[in-house]
């Protein structure tokens, strides 16, 4: 692709934001582009996840992206490989005897309405999301965009080895990261490459390798009490309301942990049905994250125990569904050296740093882990690239000019880890 | 009207539920029956109402209930007399000297969906609801039909006097009745007689002076904080959640009082964006309850400070919006006796309860209140139904035998009443 | 006893304040006066007490008050039959066919410092407390005095039927009345009578009857958690303090009951060992009441499951203490009625007032109920007095004329009932 | 000194334990050795401590204990200068051009009752804490005497430049620090070096320079409403356990923040009078610690605004009286690397580790911060000692052959840094 493909496809991508199991036209549109590449093998939904997914929306809602998906024409053959929701896709190229050299990109969106102000180059250049309310604020649609083009780029290189290429769904809610860690397509692979753009890192700065992925775990949490009227029988209730307070308060309470950084959060609550009504189910969403994996399920356990007993100590019951989660993991440096070696003589890189400190959670770790637990090395490359806004606000965007950028950092570690005994 | 008349009418509204301040079909279709009426003075709208409102919907669903009104075949001329949500009506029947006797009926409607049962009367006798998501789930279908039966009936009779009829709107969110106590139309009125039907009491069955209503006052409280990055940056957020959990907890442990009961609830909550995203804004719903006005009081300035309180701890702010109120009132033992003895020889009613206790809460207090203040009396009747369901149930219905009974019974209170002394 | 000896039994009393299960001095010198009447029985310590006792004090602090008494002056004798704190008497006159009539009086004190004032009547009439910090500021060395008063009263009298005195020990902690209720003495009493003085009503004021007793119950929790360095591993930790705090918090968050008063306390507080230990131990001491026996056991079932639900929230166990405990009881209007003709024709009283409300807790209810449940009568009987401070202050005093009044209007209502039939 | 008269001085400050502000043997006892020594200046008392002490105790208990050191032993004339509770003291040892050279040793003791058992042997060997409840229980008996044994040493030795010996008192509680390092004394020093035995380091291992004090900030904080009778008038209390429970609970709710570790703890409470009175007063003892001063601060802050809220809500005021605290500090390199160098060559020491990370705190960080913060450097030094229990355990104890070893590292330390330039 040339430049300006690489651009006109961004765009299409990003008039098209999909959240996580909803990436039907974006599959759709990567599977169709993948389809004329000289490639050796391509799967696509159910063939490129394990069994679990968490996360999944209703069937209805599922109907109602695809066909959005459809009428916005994505084939109609490609959709019917995506049953249930089972978006992504894996491309393979064998160049010869050489390592398999693994590269993730993520091509979901997030639930953002994204800014219409003449200053939001989408909004002025025409390619704003035609999907309201969701929006590619993270740059995915770069990412996806950046999967293809090194795949071009290598496929047209001296490149001797195996190339994959993970088009990754549902990130943003780390649930696509396990079952795609989980489908067996890793587990041949010797070097894997993450990638992200921006990062508050401008265009021409590439990191080599990022580190300081917390743990996370996910969990929506349900109190389901009695109800009872509030002014004539408050004590005929069972209040879901209290429990789910009490847990709340309790939840921020889980003591600290001398091992590393926990975290705690309840981001969502919604519940009761009337001012006079003694409450009779609440809804919470909460997360916790730790340092380490090990940190995280110390969390875990705690806030289990929180929410079983703060439904007890109200006479509800709670009923917990996990929802995403992720694992920690580093950067190995001798493929961040690698990175950063290449990045040094890549033209447009003007700055390399070695290594950043992430602080959020990322689901490429279940990827990365997948690879490292089988010997294998791994490394999650930054990309710099302006953004106007921050990540996850309307007004973010990516300067066009670090997807090339990107592709030819990535590119040519792939072409020299070709070099390297497997 | 003759007893079909009363029945169909009944039915009609029924098929009409409409919510505070959205009684348009309501309003309109008893005005209409009203214009047909000998009587002196008919007010609507804006003229049955003081001038503050709590409560009142945004216009653009106002809009959407009075466009459902103009399909149902509320008349326009009417409607238009109900700008900005301003429903209810008076109905002054002036004949000859004598006291002011006022009734008090209420007309709205409540969220809930009714049953489809074939067991259900109105679903098997085709008279259900065709709005939605809102029933008559409280029988004031039928208590507007028993205004409109008194007022034929005591124009019938020989009564010697002034009966004024009041359609109140908003009783459920208990919104109503304030703006009509302050409306002028109570100032004169030497006699009040409020009705409700039911109340677990059988067909049959007559009350003839309720007590034990409860003060309340519903209120809303938004707090608002400020976001952050759960993971990344949990100190730069100022956690509404945990305000709002803080409140919850603290809101329930308001000291009971000494002089009597008190209630408080949290019966809805609302709020927060994403697992990962410090909650910015979280929203509550509840209210306080008291044996008499001042313990309502009580609980409210105590509520208050903890919203305050619970707010600043967390670096949050709190708007408590106000919202339904109501005060205690007691049935007047004078006026309860009359009743009494009317209802005991009045066919149809097999059994008088001289007095029962409510334990809930009801607008009509304003409206007796008022009148009290002003040196008048007031009682609030009850009318046994068998109700097959519970109020506020989706399975509630009246048993229409009972509104012949009850309109019988409270036109010989109002003729009585014409032959005492104002 | 002439009007001087029974102040001198008062003051002496007065002198030797003892609390709950430790009234060796009290009981042995209340014997010591019982067994120089014409009595035909006397019941002492273990005699008088049902099985189980709560709140008894460890044996080094009852040897401690025992040998406190011996040097006072107690007789070494009766001092013996006390073994184990099991303190009271109960004595009784036959005076041949009649009614069985029972006065219950309380003879314990309180931990509270008296005053040393001038203005305060023991310190400057030389009668103040000898056992420092202990106090008898509810005036039960006054009802001591009355039930020896009103039983040489009786003997002198020509009363028909048998006297039953019962000095109970215990009330202020409400660990007395139980015991004393189950001791079989109760059991064929025809009518009871309890007193007390004071209660806001002045000198010649009686009460013919008392009501409105909370039944209450109390408790002490002690939470166990683990301790750990709170800076190095607070994860090590089960925090006993946070366990404790969510307990109150809920505790008093227990949602009232429709049926009538509630309340909960959380009175004492005690734990932890230093700033930067995460606390292991925090015991709490608390109390619910109820309206009745029931709602008092509905707040107590509730507050049992937020005990234990909090412990394990925070990983700790509780272990709950029952401690003193008393039903509701209402006084029969029959003896009621008898009390105030009784005391309207008594030299010395002013005023009689029917009935009044305590909003408190009493153990006498124990023996109320005890009769009443058996097909006996009971009441409660207030002698006024004056009182310079209130009830269970350190400037507390009795008006020394009104024990004489007490007793002639307890001892008129004992002849009185001597006259009906059992 | 020789070994024996080292074991037997230890021997003897371990019979004399003394908490904070109460150190008057010990402080005798040392002056008293260092007026037998070849110095050129010793400060005592208020000479060596700025003016605000934190956790002072009363007068009442500094004159048990002066009194208590008195019959002991200690010298009066010493005990003189110690008024108010000023204890510990400075040694100044000028010998000749070069750096002055610091050593800081703590002195105090723990509220610990020390064990009984043969197999401890301080009991086996009869120098079990005479002070009962008292104990050296990390060691800073062994601490002063290796204060005094470095002093002997360096003046037996060629060291050019000022030897200041500080013996600290107050440690424990953290207050000490903070005062001395404001008495002047340190503003002149070159290199200060900090010493603590054991530390989970076995004997023979001595770690050349600890790091990871966590900043730590002690509260105390007085809750105070209004009581109230728990069953008659509840509304009228201001309860005070309510205010404090939900301070506990928000307390340990702050946000952790993503700069770095962050504790709190709430480890002592005590308050209320009786189950039945609303609680007029409860007091609690917490702290929070931060990675960094600046991180302790944050959590400083955001409890106090907890603690004032919670306050509010419960119509209470609360009175926050600042105890302990200690910043943050890190060992300096060039100084640890000397430490190491010298150790390595030391007789007795079998093992170097270069560096260690606490994970508690210290107010040793006052002093090596205000060494720092004049341009020297200082290192915190551990010597390896076998100890049977924990720190802060009743089975604590010092190998006391680590005690020589400890003397020859630091004195060797000393003598080496005389060689440097100032």
């Amino acid at each position: 692709m040339t430049a300006a493909d690489l651009v006109a496809l961004r765009r299409d991508l990003h008039r098209h934001p999909e959240p996580a199991w909803r990436e039907f036209y974006t599959t759709a549109r990567i599977v169709d582009e993948l389809e004329t590449r000289d490639i050796d093998a391509l799967y696509v939904g159910s063939e490129v996840l394990g069994d679990d997914r968490a996360g999944v929306p209703d069937e209805d809602e599922r109907d109602a992206w695809r066909e959005r998906a459809r009428e916005a024409g994505a084939r109609e053959d490609i959709l019917n490989r995506l049953d249930g929701g089972q978006t992504g896709a894996v491309a393979v190229a064998e160049r010869g005897e050489g390592p398999t050299v693994g590269l993730r990109v993520d091509i979901d969106a997030l639930p953002i309405t994204e800014s219409d102000d003449d200053t939001h180059a989408p909004a002025a250049g025409g390619f704003r999301s035609e999907n309201e309310g969701y929006m590619h604020a993270c740059g995915h649609d770069a990412h996806a965009t950046i999967g293809l083009g090194v795949l071009d780029a290598v496929l047209e290189s001296d490149f001797e080895g195996t190339l994959k290429v993970f088009f990754q769904p549902g990130e943003e809610r780390i649930v696509g990261g396990e079952p795609m860690a989980n489908s067996g397509h890793l587990d041949d692979v010797d070097y894997l490459l993450a990638v992200h753009v921006g990062l508050d890192h401008p265009s021409g700065e590439v990191v080599a390798g990022i580190d300081g992925f917390l743990a996370v775990s996910q969990f929506a949490a349900e109190f389901t009490g009695s109800p009872a009227h509030a002014g004539a029988r408050p004590e005929a209730g069972d209040n879901a309301m209290q429990a789910a307070a009490t847990a709340i308060e309790n939840l921020y309470g889980i003591p600290r942990h001398g091992d590393g950084p926990t975290r705690v959060n309840v981001g969502v609550i919604e519940g009761g049905t009337a001012t006079n009504i003694v409450p009779e189910r609440v809804r919470i969403e909460g997360e916790v994250r730790g340092e380490t994996t090990e940190l995280m399920e110390y969390m875990d356990t705690k806030a289990e125990r929180v929410l079983e007993s703060a439904a007890e100590m109200h006479g509800c019951t709670v009923e917990r569904t996990p929802a995403g989660r992720a694992p920690s993991a580093e950067s190995d440096p001798e493929l961040r050296d690698l990175v950063s070696s290449v990045a040094s003589e890549t033209t447009g890189v003007t700055s390399v740093v070695e290594n950043d400190h992430l602080g959020g959670s990322e689901d490429a770790t279940f990827l990365m882990r997948r690879v490292q637990e089988q010997g294998g090395k791994a490394a999650y490359v930054g990309v710099g690239t302006d953004h106007p806004g921050g990540h996850h606000t309307e007004t973010f965007d990516v300067d066009e000019s670090s997807i090339g950028v990107g592709i030819d950092v990535l590119a040519s570690a792939v072409v020299a880890l070709g070099d390297r005994a497997a």
